[in-house]
């Protein structure tokens, strides 16, 4: 088990930002990049948040991002949009997409934007949520490198390709954020830290067989050619229905990849990914009151269901509400990844802050 | 293994069409469901096409679907409606709201449509089909009866809750269709005839233990109050991901009873189904064309993977074409099938086609 630090969100808001805008960007916007990382760790999302800042330091740096891109308009007509991200931060195109969306919805009812040559957006989610917070059913995907195999073969043909869904407000707020892989590569990262083996039908090698070793897998995966890959959920074969992963991963890349004209996962090397979000406004179903109302029922019947295991019938989004309740001042950061930031900081000659001076590593994350 | 029937198309659209109308439908009407029934064989979901001859027989023998109902406007602004079945066939309730999705999307680029208070509207495939046939993308959902337990719970609150979409032409015209449980319960169902047990991660009794007696899951589920229940895709417990396909049902049935302001799946008793339907025009995108030629060529690429276990790397939609390719004049009938569809004709008082006297069980179904 790793060690943490428990990282103050004030005072790491504030180096984020600086570090961002040393990289090239606005003031608001640096200030913007940091507030959507921080808000991956504060919901407990971590392969999203800290652990991250790494990869788009590294791609800053190397000109793979450009802080400086305009997005600019493929095509609008009525509802639907393509923007063109021009290897932009994926957080800052995003953000412009859903506007777009959520503008369109409120003046079609609802609006469709797909997104090419964008990078890492960090959380799906966050943007579903965006939606969902002014009243608005919210969906957001992305494709990605290529990580999943297709059910009866050994090579990562498709992303992780996550489906984003939210609605309604607050603590009965539905948020659905999930690759349609059987998990992310994020889970196998933190196994191999761990040095601990892949459980369950998460992952399979070149011959389609079942994959157990952690850094095997890492390794395989990485490798060039990529071989092996994550299974799509239901896993592998077709005993429990891992065509429907592959069939709902495939869906996100025709939204994503295709309908942008942009890279598919297939194609890409980390960069030009592809996004699509969308935004239903609610007035025709009844209004934002009434439907957050239902869905708050429907989720209240759900939670108090019997558990047959001990561990507590949730909804989507519970976890997630819970952790960002606990971490309302600060968040958990892993002792690599606070060293990490150290040295982006200093490579970025921005000075940390300091408090992180008398931070104390204080056991196990949880 | 149970035996089957060869039917010819032409002759069996004549007896189901006369069943209909002698049920209460119009000619045209009656003509277009015994349609899509027969689709349904032909593309091998023998789940949903003669076998399902039973229910809808019985049901509108009973009242309880109503063939001269009416679908009402219950709201219709800009890109989105909702539209009232009032106990209505499933199909002609789907094909109004498929269709308004349809010129809805023409119009503003995209349609959503939410419906409440239908009946059974056979495979989601069907209705998404509709919108692909036309150059667009189309997209169909459906709540049901109570059949998947949530992740922890052992007890169905939700339904089988399929997702349909589907986009591009041809032999290249990509359908997704399936339930967000593992498996829909038609597969259980096959397994109690056969006297087979349940092999996956398909089921769980009311404890939560995974059910592998076909027989008693379904006494279970067919039990007042049912309990157990169909797993969400991802299977029982959090080890893979069950969660998931969990969270994927809800989304459903926020679409379909939520948004409708019908009857949840948990509330149901095999009536007053609700559906989502919605449409997206290509134009913005590019256009049919060469999103249908970018969806084929990634298919291509898909299908040419080479197979990890003999079985080759299939894209969703393909097995169905294949099917459809193989009972282009006739579709094979089990046998206990086929004396329920001579029983419903002489309930009717329609005469079965001539060749039916001749028909030959033809061994075991594929």
């Amino acid at each position: 088990m790793s060690q943490y630090v428990r990282v103050g969100i004030e005072a790491l808001q504030g180096f984020l930002s600086a570090v961002f805008e040393r990289r090239g960007f606005s003031a608001p916007d640096a200030g913007f990049i940091a507030e959507t990382l921080i808000d991956a760790d504060r919901r407990g999302i971590a392969s999203h948040g800290m652990q991250r800042m790494a990869m788009y330091d590294h791609k800053l740096r190397h000109g793979m991002i450009d802080p400086a891109a305009q997005v600019s308009v493929v095509s609008d007509i009525k509802a639907c949009a393509v923007l063109d991200g021009h290897s932009g931060m994926g957080q800052l195109i995003s953000r412009d997409a859903m506007k777009l969306a959520i503008t369109k919805a409120q003046e079609h009812g609802i609006g469709v934007v797909s997104v090419r040559d964008s990078n890492h957006f960090g959380t799906a989610g966050y943007w579903a949520r965006m939606a969902a917070n002014q009243g608005l059913i919210g969906v957001a995907m992305t494709n990605s490198n290529p990580l999943t195999a297709p059910t009866h073969a050994g090579l990562p043909a498709l992303g992780s390709n996550p489906i984003a869904f939210a609605v309604g407000q607050g603590d009965d707020q539905f948020v659905y954020d999930a690759a349609t892989s059987t998990v992310s590569l994020g889970k196998i990262e933190v196994l191999v830290k761990l040095g601990e083996p892949i459980a369950g039908d998460w992952a399979v090698d070149e011959h389609g067989a079942a994959e157990h070793d952690s850094a095997r897998m890492m390794g395989k995966i990485s490798a060039s050619p990529r071989i092996g890959g994550l299974t799509p959920l239901g896993g592998s074969g077709e005993m429990n229905a891992g065509y429907k992963g592959y069939g709902l991963n495939m869906i996100v890349e025709i939204l994503t990849g295709i309908l942008s004209g942009g890279v598919l996962s297939w194609d890409m090397k980390g960069q030009h990914i592809c996004h699509c979000f969308a935004a239903i406004d609610l007035e025709a179903f009844g209004g934002a009151q009434l439907i957050g109302e239902r869905v708050a029922e429907l989720s209240a019947r759900l939670r108090a269901l019997p558990s047959v295991d001990g561990h507590p019938v949730l909804v989507a989004g519970d976890k997630e509400r819970e952790a960002a309740q606990n971490n309302e001042d600060s968040i958990p950061v892993d002792a690599a990844t606070f060293r990490q930031l150290i040295t982006i900081g200093e490579r970025a000659n921005v000075s940390v802050p300091q408090t992180w001076h008398s931070n104390q590593y204080e056991g196990p994350a949880q």
